[in-house]
């Protein structure tokens, strides 16, 4: 089913407002979840209101959360989710730590106390919008990297994005998993009953799985690099440096000790990091934005191996799908038509997804 | 050969001296160089000396550069390196970082018109020593790295580094090339005449090279990832980060448009980047640290695959490197010995290498 964006994101601000979720959080939840949706990052849109459903039934959501500014300084904040949905708190963290680049040059703002925050590239990219670097990088409530050597996952998938302003060029966006594939990808071949890669996911022994269904129960993903000869304590070290970041920096909980260290607790309490960053403190202005598109052009004319398919630059295939799914609307696969109906019976508002225009 | 930490460095500090290179500058040169060595990064040590020579005697090199600091705010600031090695204006450059970190949380501190800088690793762990985290990152002058769906390479193996301070355990240190393998391992793999895994580097035409010779003249590495299934497209979008962060917000040159962008250019004008971030803006002191090593304590507890090979974190090879290598002395291979010899020979100055403690 193919949805246009205004019609996805009236489905799901119905839902989130009956959930309690107050008005400016649900509009900008919304937001978020659309967004991801339309830079084709299909994992982190709509597709998420059965988890966060989940969460919400099994009490793991303060719905109508508080946000607070625990700790300010001209350059940093710390923020307080309020044990609520990630994306408030997040856009919050990320427009403040923009404020104070605006100000000062940077801006490095943490959050603490919050929950899966959906598209880490979303945040990223607002940076750029106002002429600035632009950093996100979340934890996960649920661990699901192993560590290299190792045979028990340690951190979620943990990602990271880093954007950047060019000039004539649309920005630099980075917006990547730590681990070789993103969740998102096993569930894709699970739904097809595809076999995933030898090297995305392991067994508790530590040998490699290729059935999707059996990875996702597992949750054991590789680091992006997936073994030590290819580089996997790469990729295991910045899952290890994101949940630094996220966790550690904001006073989060970091989920492998979590039973151990705080019995009981009924938040995830998971953790964020956002940072800005103004070119004009270094260069002159609109000289970063003609470097960076240098490059970018330089990376776009480079040989192709394959004459079908042109190098790409971080957020090219994003861009393509957000230009053709604001015309031609969302797809949205049917087990997920399937579980926004549920939902949308359950808290009582009017399902609108296959609504005529 | 096994050397003494104090000889090694006493023959570095010879040689760059000779070559003219001013008494402050060869100093922490010969310091970062020695530090590698230490950490067991063999191919930033004394290994390098070669290069540099190489360097100098095609007119790449300013040996007596003047470090000026171009522009400054509380919080940033960008330096020239004025056309000489990377070591001396990156260690300013940390320290300044390191120095606004601690007046104002966050210190972001640029360089351009610099040259190969060595371990990126060396300058972020400068900032544990402390109590910040600090990050570093490099362009390199001659570019390695194929981007993903490309022929040609169009990045430096572009380190990037990321350092935290622990409580009880040593900090955690994570310094990477954005390739799949360092240079340094191809030239392990040629010294030692063995093929390098499939993966690591590609031809022109963007099929696998295992010839360790082939593919150090080809210089056409994959990034962290290697293959677009198996993530490459991540470590190009690293090493896109690094390249953005070192050259383009330095104002520094892009290696692949250096011929047409700066004809006749007698430098390689590489750029460097250095932040240093204050955990006590966000946290009570001690706080970070007792989290980080809870963080660190699990993953050294994480059951192995392999029953004799534990689980290590980032930071832990070196780490053991430092503390054998300070005891034992530093092993230099015979080709580095040879090359030592011929550089002390032609600038005049004593082999002492081999010298009788």
């Amino acid at each position: 089913m193919k949805v246009p964006a205004d019609r996805e994101a009236q489905q799901i601000g119905l839902i989130l407002r009956a959930w309690g979720v107050p008005a400016e959080q649900a509009t900008v939840t919304v937001d978020v979840l659309l967004e991801a949706d339309l830079r084709g990052i299909e994992s982190h849109g709509i597709a998420l209101l059965p988890l966060y459903d989940d969460f919400r039934r099994r009490g793991k959501l303060t719905v109508a959360p508080e946000i607070r500014v625990l700790r300010e300084s001209p350059v940093t904040a710390l923020i307080d989710g309020g044990g609520g949905l990630g994306q408030f708190p997040s856009v919050t963290a990320m427009r403040l730590a923009i404020e104070k680049c605006a100000a000062a040059g940077v801006g490095a703002v943490a959050v603490r106390n919050s929950n899966h925050y959906g598209a880490a590239g979303v945040y990223a990219s607002m940076a750029p919008e106002r002429g600035y670097i632009g950093l996100s990088t979340s934890a996960v409530y649920r661990p699901a990297i192993v560590p290299t050597f190792g045979t028990d996952p340690m951190f979620g998938t943990n990602p990271f994005a880093f954007a950047a302003p060019a000039g004539r060029n649309r920005p630099f966006v980075l917006d990547m998993a730590t681990s070789t594939a993103a969740i998102g990808k096993l569930k894709l071949a699970a739904g097809r009953g595809q076999p995933i890669p030898e090297g995305w996911a392991l067994d508790a022994t530590g040998r490699p799985l290729t059935d999707p269904v059996l990875a996702l129960e597992e949750a054991r993903l590789t680091p992006l690099g997936a073994t030590r000869i290819m580089g996997g304590h790469k990729g295991y070290g910045l899952a290890a440096m994101v949940e630094i970041l996220s966790t550690m920096l904001s006073g989060a909980v970091f989920a492998p000790t979590r039973e151990r260290r705080h019995p009981g607790a009924e938040r995830y309490n998971v953790g964020h990091f956002f940072l800005a960053l103004d070119p004009t403190a270094f260069r002159d202005a609109g000289e970063f934005e003609a470097d960076v598109d240098d490059m970018i052009d330089a990376l776009h004319a480079v040989r192709p191996a394959d004459p079908g398919q042109a190098v790409l630059v971080a957020g090219d295939p994003e861009a393509e799908n957000r230009a053709r799914r604001s015309r031609e609307g969302i797809p949205v696969p049917d087990h997920v038509v399937v579980a926004v109906r549920g939902i949308a019976e359950a808290c009582g508002v009017p399902f609108i997804l296959d609504a005529e225009a």
